[in-house]
């Protein structure tokens, strides 16, 4: 491990699991001794609360441009008040989400040039995670699972299929690209499958970049 | 007057005497036969007014980047949502500020790169003003005129002095770079002085663009 933390981002659509597999790397990373911060996007700061509680509420007719300039508005914020000041005191970060949401969402989902995403996690984000575990499953699973939680879906929820189906293409394509910090986790698996080979791949990063 | 409207933005600092002349305008545009549009930034849209709520937040400690990003967001959003279907009916649009303002409050005052700005304004606003009325009075007498409306100060007004300096004289270069834009207003003059120098400067503007 180098003096600095590990920045890790956990990845994928609805119902894929996310917080499950949060907890899981977080014991993890505690039992070999770090310090572990916990974190989402957007959100993760006061002031990224409230600029996610206007993201998310189904009253608010955003249009792509602004969801995107909120997203990286939380994502500035998040970047240099949490997650800087963490890794520089070597924490390891775990934030549910990162960019590469931006461009399954805002740029495979609603379609934005993916340059402009590009160009803002240049300057607004200006960091990349070490390591992301992108938890896919199909569309129509991860929905029903999600729905099954209860409550009121939020503004995203409530997009149709082909807009999933576009984040989940876009999230794969990013995966395949950058193969050395992405792990693809088949998240249709059982739950105690799915946490297992997190666990393994995890262990399997560490092992490699000693 | 092409079939296009008209698109007008009103900058200044703290208690230059922006509403006084905006009244006036907007006079002066309707008694021309303009339907006259008047909107504000950060807001103008109910997704913008809760923006600006979280920007003037006294409470919200926000990043200049996290600042920046919101008043495109906000932009990005009445743009789409207001300006361009007004000046595609042929309205006038007014606006209590528009992107200049980014480049003066959060280039000149908080230090962020000219160039970073510029990029957002491309793709986020993807328009200038037709128009700009810059109303320039010395820092100490705006301030001292805004504090004399009394009210709490806003998250922005509670800066100190040599910020307000930074944004005047970025407001001041930018009016000297783009002289066919800009009108520059002595707003230090007596208020009816302002209000004359406005209504000269629209009709000279108009005769010319005939």
């Amino acid at each position: 491990m180098s003096a600095r933390g590990l920045f890790i981002s956990i990845e994928g659509g609805e119902g894929a699991g996310k917080s499950t597999v949060m907890a899981a790397l977080s014991e993890a990373l505690v039992a070999r001794g770090h310090e572990v911060v916990l974190t989402r996007e957007p959100g993760g700061t006061p002031e990224g609360e409230a600029i996610r509680a206007l993201l998310l509420d189904p009253g608010n007719h955003l249009l792509p441009e602004t969801e995107l300039l909120l997203m990286f508005a939380s994502r500035a914020q998040l970047v240099r008040q949490c997650v800087l000041p963490a890794l520089a005191r070597g924490a390891a970060v775990l934030t549910d989400r990162f960019t590469d949401a931006s461009f399954a969402y805002q740029g495979g989902g609603r379609g934005l040039d993916m340059a402009r995403i590009a160009e803002l996690e240049r300057w607004a984000a200006g960091i990349k995670p070490d390591l992301t575990f992108l938890l896919d499953v199909g569309v129509a699973e991860g929905l029903a699972r999600a729905r099954s939680r209860g409550g009121e879906p939020d503004r995203i929820e409530r997009e149709r299929g082909d807009f999933f189906e576009r984040v989940r293409a876009t999230y794969l394509l990013r995966a395949a690209a950058e193969p050395d910090r992405f792990r693809l986790i088949d998240a249709g698996q059982p739950a105690d499958d799915v946490r297992r080979s997190v666990l393994a791949a995890l262990a399997g990063w560490i092992e490699a970049s000693r």
